[in-house]
């Protein structure tokens, strides 16, 4: 048994409290094995000394090679923004586009402390390949729509999803794990839905879909189906354990409980909602009624960027506003929907420190004048850390940032040739 | 002629359109001279290369030596949260105490680029003696406060106000400019604004105000006076060009017409504003009618840091929310009110990069994962740029900040003695 040790540090436990104590890494079974100040040797040493130890992030829904379209078309809202801005390029985009895009996006998530991340896009063969040479832990799969398309294209795209996700479940070592994903109730037919949902849940699958964003896509469900929207999705057989939704931001009280009752996980987008003006979630209503919340940042398009510190502090704030109440969302509250929220959502042992669950730590550097005095660390991680405070970040035990330098993928190389393929992308959507 | 050469960069002009410049600066008379790819020699040179050259930021409104209480109390409402957590220790505050937590403040300024700040405080002499020594430029004032004082206690604080701001205009070698400083139109009796407001007009004093911040404030307005707060103030004198007030958040349509009508100043505080569940600032209606907005970060301890570019961010975010319009408050409208918005609300000739505007910039480093690919700088700017991708930050012609080395002041020790302070600080409010 191979070990690492994370000394000199504090720690933040799963209860939110903080104390001094060392982390003890079985880097072969990638899992945590002690904390404690009397933990173990370990054959590796990670510095902590002045830094606190948590959890690493879990980006519980993200479209990582988006990355390549960060500030491309801005201040827009949600229907215009896909169908003038953002669908005319994905159109554009090659297998090598979303290599270039994805390892982008884990770049910044590793710099920024984020060990795990749930997408949705296409080309996912790519997006697993980034995740196996970059280290990190993901829950990917092919997003089906159906709208827009013939028969045999709708069924193709549904199917794919289905293949997708049964070919890629356990690849990088078994970092990879996957769902099947209806884009959202709205953009894939009713008839679709019923017949993949349960193909889907025959074979095993979680899945992942948008649903509930904004207002304007509740009443068309309404209108059509005769319920809302996740009454629908659970007469279909959406709503369960293993699954989770995106956003839930136009959600009513019926649906909360069925959330709650079902187990079904909603992944809050905040910095997304606020973009694009879609709203505020209820999230501290969804929290009182024991509904499963993890957090995103959605692309990166609608952001603009993958640090989910941003997204942790956006949580607490609109969480706030939408509550009309400031002790809503408190600061434990918005650390634990980043990390214990997420990973129950997507189904990984992580967001936790203690023995047994899996190495994805970060360590966060506390020397900034901003994190300056220090009455409260998890008020700080919620309020006033952002991701260029990350000194440390390990995942499945094996250290992919030390000294704030990625070990794993080489920077300059990726944001050049993210670089490089975005702006050719872009020209040659302009031309058609 | 002593100039400075900010060379090799990108740099954003006042139309927020981005070129290829550099900025020839002088840095006797602390002025911008020339701009432009063939900008003259300069003695000193300033490395820009693959950065953007920016407005130093303007914090609108702030108090800055509440960084002590940083993380002190958090997840409360206003009211409770002031009475009992925030005053009870502000009682205890001595001078040496401010003038810690504003080298603090100070110091994470400058860091995140931002060379201009408007204050509200007590033991003022302290701040201001801090900004001298930091370098940065600021308008000071001492708050005060008739509510819960006895004639004579009343008097002497509004009195004190006065002094102090005629004392301080000019210091620092002019850059330190002062106002007078009611605290808020429900903290100050009429009697007092009626007396002092004509007296500190008639003084040529520009007045800095609390005002519409939360829902709860306006009702005993109403009630009282029988007119909305803003009208309200305007009965008093306290709407003028020269005059600006923080928050704004809950005004009707004639408030906002009285606004743009008198050239009153707005600082917008939209951090401060969410964490307190206060509410959402009209930004965009602001915008429209013609007000004069900039932005702030309100204390350290209800945002929970001074890094203005999360209140862009912010803006940008929760205007687009308020308004229902995701167009609004677009990314370029955000960083102006951080810029010429805020400097114009302050009366200060910064916030642009023009020849004969106050020496007063940023450079941002692009280099970023978070900031590839470049699209769009001034999205950028709005949406992924944080504090921390400041490079170098000058004020009035001086480099206050080189590579990320804060020059004017020693980190290290400004660090220890604000944590110091702060702990012996909530230990003796602890025993009260
Ligand atoms: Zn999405
Ligand atoms: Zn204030």
């Amino acid at each position: 048994m191979t070990t690492l040790r994370i000394a000199g540090g504090q720690v933040l436990r799963p209860d939110m409290t903080v104390e001094r104590a060392d982390v003890l890494v079985d880097q072969d079974a990638g899992e945590i094995l002690e904390v404690g100040v009397e933990a173990g040797v370990g054959d590796e040493l990670l510095e902590a000394d002045g830094g606190l130890v948590i959890p690493g992030l879990v980006n519980g829904h993200t479209h990582v090679a988006m990355t390549l379209l960060r500030g491309y078309a801005d201040d827009k809202p949600l229907d215009a923004w896909l169908q003038e801005d953002i669908w005319p390029v994905e159109a554009e985009l090659t297998a090598e586009d979303v290599r270039a895009g994805a390892e982008l996006g884990i770049v910044e998530m590793i710099k920024s402390g984020t060990t795990a991340f749930s997408d949705m896009y296409f080309h996912v063969s790519e997006i697993a390949d980034a995740v196996d040479e970059a280290g990190v832990r993901a829950v990917l799969g092919h997003t089906a729509i159906t709208v827009g398309k013939d028969e045999e294209g709708a069924e193709a795209d549904m199917q794919e999803s289905l293949d997708v996700a049964l070919e890629l479940d356990g690849a990088a070592d078994g970092r990879i794990s996957t769902t099947f994903q209806p884009h959202s109730l709205t953009t894939v037919g009713e008839e679709y839905l019923r017949e993949f949902v349960p193909r889907a849940r025959e074979a095993g699958l979680p899945m992942h879909f948008h649903a509930n964003e904004t207002e304007g896509e509740v009443e068309p469900i309404v209108d059509e189906h005769g319920e809302r929207p996740l009454a629908y999705a659970d007469g279909i057989g959406l709503l369960s354990p293993e699954n989770f939704l995106a956003h839930g931001v136009h959600v009513d009280d019926e649906e909360i409980d069925l959330l709650a009752d079902s187990g079904t996980g909603v992944i809050h987008c905040p910095a997304s909602n606020m973009k694009l003006a879609s709203g505020m979630a209820p999230v501290q209503r969804m929290l009182d009624a024991g509904v499963t919340v993890g957090l995103g940042t959605d692309g990166a398009a609608s952001n603009n960027d993958l640090d989910m510190f941003d997204e942790i502090r956006d949580a607490a704030m609109l969480g706030k506003l939408a509550a009309d109440d400031a002790s809503a969302v408190a600061a434990a509250d918005a650390v634990g929907l980043a990390t214990a929220g997420s990973a129950q959502a997507l189904g990984i042992d992580s967001g936790r420190i203690e023995p047994g669950a899996n190495a994805d730590l970060a360590v966060v550097d506390l020397a900034a004048p901003r994190l300056t005095p220090q009455h409260d660390l998890v008020s700080h991680l919620a309020y006033a850390v952002n991701g260029g405070d990350v000194r440390h970040t390990i995942c499945d035990g094996d250290v992919l940032m030390r000294d704030r330098e990625v070990l794993t993928l080489y920077e300059p190389r990726v944001r050049d040739a993210a670089a490089e393929r975005a702006d050719a992308l872009v020209e040659r959507a302009g031309d058609e």
